[in-house]
Parts: structure tokens; sequence; C-alpha cells
């Protein structure tokens, strides 16, 4: 069994080093909150992110992110898209070995518009991995947590580093798939918090679930829309970390990303949510990028610019929602064949 | 403005024609039951199937079926898959003239596995219609009903007759796409239901949304698959009557399909649950129905087969389930390629 090292202790983090501890691997769980670390190593808890869940012991909690590191096989970088350049920057002083090198976040830098594997890449000497992997899928951390039924998908620019990630997370409860194609997974994971956004909002409105479905469905075409022309598989957004992800994002109160939209959809101001949330939603940022991509690459996400519109520049919820039901168009396939023409 | 008859007043028949009348159509609304016509026409209220709503005084219900389609521009069929040849026998006997033929049936007939559209044509004399067209989508009829707003698809072998029907229904709150894919709406709309089942099958058994969402995913594919192999685009699975209403309707307590499936989950056998909900439940003659397609086409249908396991042979849910989750294939686009490629 291995040492691996879980950079990023909230609640996707946590649930993460659950699934590597019950696979027998000593988990070191890095946070820069002394507090944070004390409850994991005393009471076996992380009371703020994962409640109801008691850790296995061979999680350890680490503020020292050189101790954290030191002899692993592997390492888990599990922090917001906004902290990833500067975890890398930190990693990159203290890490003196080759390791497999794993990431679980979801979302795109809105500043330079890239990938978190990019910018992984960019941030950290090639010497010490071989290729980035992602690991994404629909996975509510506190179900991860209870050991719940889960599939995830990993994925990485060679079939053997990403086998590597998938023989350390699998077991029975976490099912692990490969899937070649790290472009439409990591732009799946991500852009589908714009349409959990949207999701919410229309929720937080009081329509119901057949405008839901049809803001999901048409959600589910502007964002492969946009994967396909920045080449991924429009059949990766057809699997587990497209259509899958969207769907438990959507759908499911667990999710800060559909919350924050029912609050928006409910008529609060993007400022207020966020601070009640106390979380990152990544979804938020997300949309911003999304928002730059489609102009960069041309291609039309009527649902990502009204959300857009809603997140920052005031537009009323209600105006939105009911401008993209009774758009203009009336033949489906209009929308669709844009999908795989792309 | 026109005379429609609808034929069948369950919830759905009921729902579509509110909307009909809304449209200022004159709306004869066909039921075999003498109390249920009485309350609808002295109550303005559907009791039994669409309770909390009150209907337009210009929808009317007849129980003689002549009446009921003597002079009207299109008849909307909303039976039962398992009723549609024989309501199709008496209309032939009593239709006088050439109108718009709409179903509005989501099923697959399990003896003759035809779809409703293929049943309709085989019934009805040429001369009475051009082309059946179909009207399936994600839409709750509780929602309608209550003028919530709801995107629906219809489709014909020709986009003329498509549009003929998407003029009728089209309003504000009603929005009706045109797709030109018939085999596929009507396969998706019934095969829907299957991974309804089994949405509801595995919530009953207690297990969560990340569970959920990989069944659903799953089950998308393998009914995206057996539709490519019967002539469907795979788009049309991607789309509004697709991949929108497997979400709808797995996701929301108002399906009878995920209710049905939910109660099975929870050990009860299926004579009970059928008696239990009181209405009909598709997805259960069209898994019997998908079972033997999948067989005859040499389509892998997995949760499909699972399920008519459960129904018919008494499986245990849970060891289905479990098997499900844990099957052998560790890569995604094993499952995947084979939906575009079949």
């Amino acid at each position: 069994m291995a040492n691996v090292a879980v950079l990023g202790a909230g609640s996707w983090g946590t649930a993460l080093s659950i699934v590597l501890a019950d696979n027998h691997h000593e988990v070191r769980l890095w946070t820069h909150r002394a507090e944070q670390a004390n409850d994991i190593n005393e009471s076996h808890t992380n009371k703020k992110y994962l409640k109801e869940v008691s850790l296995p012991e061979s999680i350890v909690a680490y503020t020292d992110l050189k101790q954290a590191v030191q002899d692993v096989t592997a390492v888990v970088l599990v922090v917001p898209t906004k902290a990833i350049r500067d975890v890398c920057k930190q990693l990159r002083e203290v890490l003196d070995h080759k390791v497999t090198l794993i990431h679980a976040t979801k979302g795109i830098d809105p500043d330079s518009l890239k990938r978190v594997s990019e910018i992984i890449t960019e941030e950290m000497p090639s010497d010490y991995y071989d290729d980035v992997v992602v690991l994404s899928g629909p996975s509510h951390a506190e179900e991860v947590g209870l050991r719940q039924p889960t599939t995830v998908t990993v994925s990485s620019e060679t079939m053997k580093t990403a086998e590597l990630a998938q023989d350390l997370f699998i077991n029975e409860h976490f099912r692990v798939y490969t899937n070649p194609d790290i472009v439409g997974v990591e732009l799946g994971g991500a852009l589908k918090n714009i349409i959990a956004l949207g999701a919410g909002i229309s929720d937080g409105l009081g329509y119901g679930d057949n405008a839901k479905a049809a803001l999901i469905t048409r959600g589910l075409a502007e964002i492969a829309r946009l994967g396909t022309s920045m080449g991924s598989s429009p059949l990766t957004f057809a699997g587990l970390t497209g259509v899958g992800d969207l769907i438990v994002t959507c759908t499911s109160q667990h999710s800060r990303n559909y919350r924050a939209g029912y609050m928006l959809g409910q008529g609060q101001n993007l400022e207020d949510v966020l601070e009640h949330m106390g979380m990152v939603v990544e979804g938020v940022r997300t949309t911003n990028a999304a928002y730059k991509l489609s102009k960069e690459q041309g291609v039309e996400m009527p649902i990502t610019h009204g959300i857009e519109q809603i997140l920052f520049q005031n537009a009323e919820p209600k105006d939105v929602v009911d401008q993209l039901m009774t758009r203009g168009r009336r033949h489906e396939m209009e929308d669709l064949t844009n999908v795989l023409s792309d």
C-alpha cells in the first residue's frame, strides 16, 4: 500500500481521503488551517465540511506541506480552481521526487481560460510526474463519505497514468472508469456547474420540473458544443462526467452551485449568496470563463450568456429564464445538430 | 380556431386539453367513464387524474366517440399503449373525414414490438390522415395543467404534418419544437420509462444521488444504443425527448414509473405495486418489449435486462443493482462508443 498526499481538506478532499484510507493507503491530508488539522487528528472528524462522518485513523492531517508530501507515491490536488496555481508553486518548492499527480478540481480559470490540468502543467516542472490525471464524475462528497455506491472517471494523456490513479481509488463502493478524453472530462465537470446554477435559478423562481428539464437539456447541448469546438469528444458529454454529473448537480440539494442558483432565483444578490454559502461556488467563476470562451470560439451559448447577465450585469432572473424559454427557434435539431457537427 | 377531439381523459389527455383550450380551440375530451364525463362537464374538474386544476369551460367531455370526432380538425390519442389498437378500431368506424392525427402515448407493444405510430398506421385507413404525429417530451401533466413553462417535441414523417400539430399546441407556456426523427422521438419517450423504474428502485433501496446518476447515465447509453440500431438518430437521445424526458422522469415524485420503481426497491412485489398505483405504469410493459428487442437486435442492455429480472423473474432488487454497479468493465468508452457506432 502507498503513502498518498491529499492537498485540500474541503468536503471533496476529505471524501477522497476516506476512499484512499478504505483501500489501506496512508493518507496525509494537507490543510493550512491548524484548527481543522486538530479536529481531524484528535476527533477524527471534519465538522465544517463533512459532518456525520467519522474518519479512519489512517488519515492524518498536516499543515506543513513538505512533511505531507515526503515519500508519497501520489499527490491529489483538491483545492478550488482559484488556488491551484498557488498550491502548485508551493508544491514544487518542497517536492523532491516523482509522483502520480492527480487533480479533482472542477473549474476553468477565468483569466487565462486554462483547464486545471493545463495550469498544473504550466506550474509544475515535468520531472516530478509523467502526466496529470483528472478525477471527475457524479459524486457528492457526503455520499462518498458514507460509502454509498459512486462511479467516477479518471483521464490523462496516457492510459498508463490514468490506470495508476484508477488502481489507487477503485473499490467496491467507488467504481473508477478510465476515459482517454482529458479535455472533455475536465470541461464537462467544469461547465456543468453553469447549468446547475441555471437549474437552481429556475427552481428558485418557482418554475417546475418541466422547465428545469428543458433548461438542463439545452444546457447540455451548449456545453457539448463548446467542448467539441475545443477538441473534446461529444461522447464524453454523454457519459459520467457530462450528463451524469449534470444530473446529480442539477437535481440535488447537496450541490452548492444548485443552491447558489436557487438563492439567486429567489431574488438574493450574488454577494449575499456567496457570503451565505461560505464555500467556493466554482460555477460563478466558470460562467465568466465560459462566457469568454464562447466569444473566443464563436459558439452560441444562450444559457451561459443569460446566467452571466444575472451574475454580473444585475439582470432579473425571471426575465432571463422567460426569454430562454420563449426563444424564437422552433426546430429542435437546429440546436442539436450543432453538438456533433461543430 | 379548430374543433379538436382528445381521446383519453387521464392526466396527460386532460392537461393537453387545457393547452388546446387556452389556444381558443373547442376541445372534445372523450372518456368511456360517464362519471368522469359528468365531473368534467358539471364541476369543470377531473378530480381523479388532475386535481387542483379547474378546467376551461370550452373543454366538453363526451362518452360517445362518434359525437366527439364529428367535424373535428384534429384527433389526439392519449390512451395507454395497451388500448391504442382498440381505440383505433373504434375510431375508424365513426370517423368520416380527414384529420390531423396526433398521439401522445409513450410505449412499445410487447407482443408486436411495434411503436405507437406503427400500430395506428396499421389500424387506421390512410385516407383519414396524411401522417401520424407524435407529441413527446419532458412534461409532467400536473405542471402543464398549472401553465408552468414546458417544452415538447412533435415529429412525423413529413415536416408539414408536424407543423400542423405544432400550430395547434404552441403557446407562451407550452413551447413545441419539431424534430424529423419520429423513430427516435417515439423510442426515447417509451424507453426512458425503463430507466425511471431503475432510478426509483435505486432510491427505494436507499442508495444516493451518485448511484442514481450513474444508473441514469448508463441507462441513457443503452437506450440510445437500441434506438440507433433501430434507425433513429443518436442526436434525438441527447434532446428533449431523450435526456430531457429521462431527467424529469427519473428525478420527480410526479412520475408513476419512478414511484413504481421506488416501491419495488422497498421490497414490494409487482402485483401490489400496480394495484397501489391505480394508473397504467407504461414502463413495465415497455421493459418487456425492450428486453425482446435487445435480443432481436443483438444490442447489449444490462440495465433493461436487470429490471426485467426484477419485474418478471422475482430477482432481488439489491442483487441486481449491486451487480450493475460492480460490472467488470473498467473503460467508460467501451460503453459509450457503442452508442454511436451500433
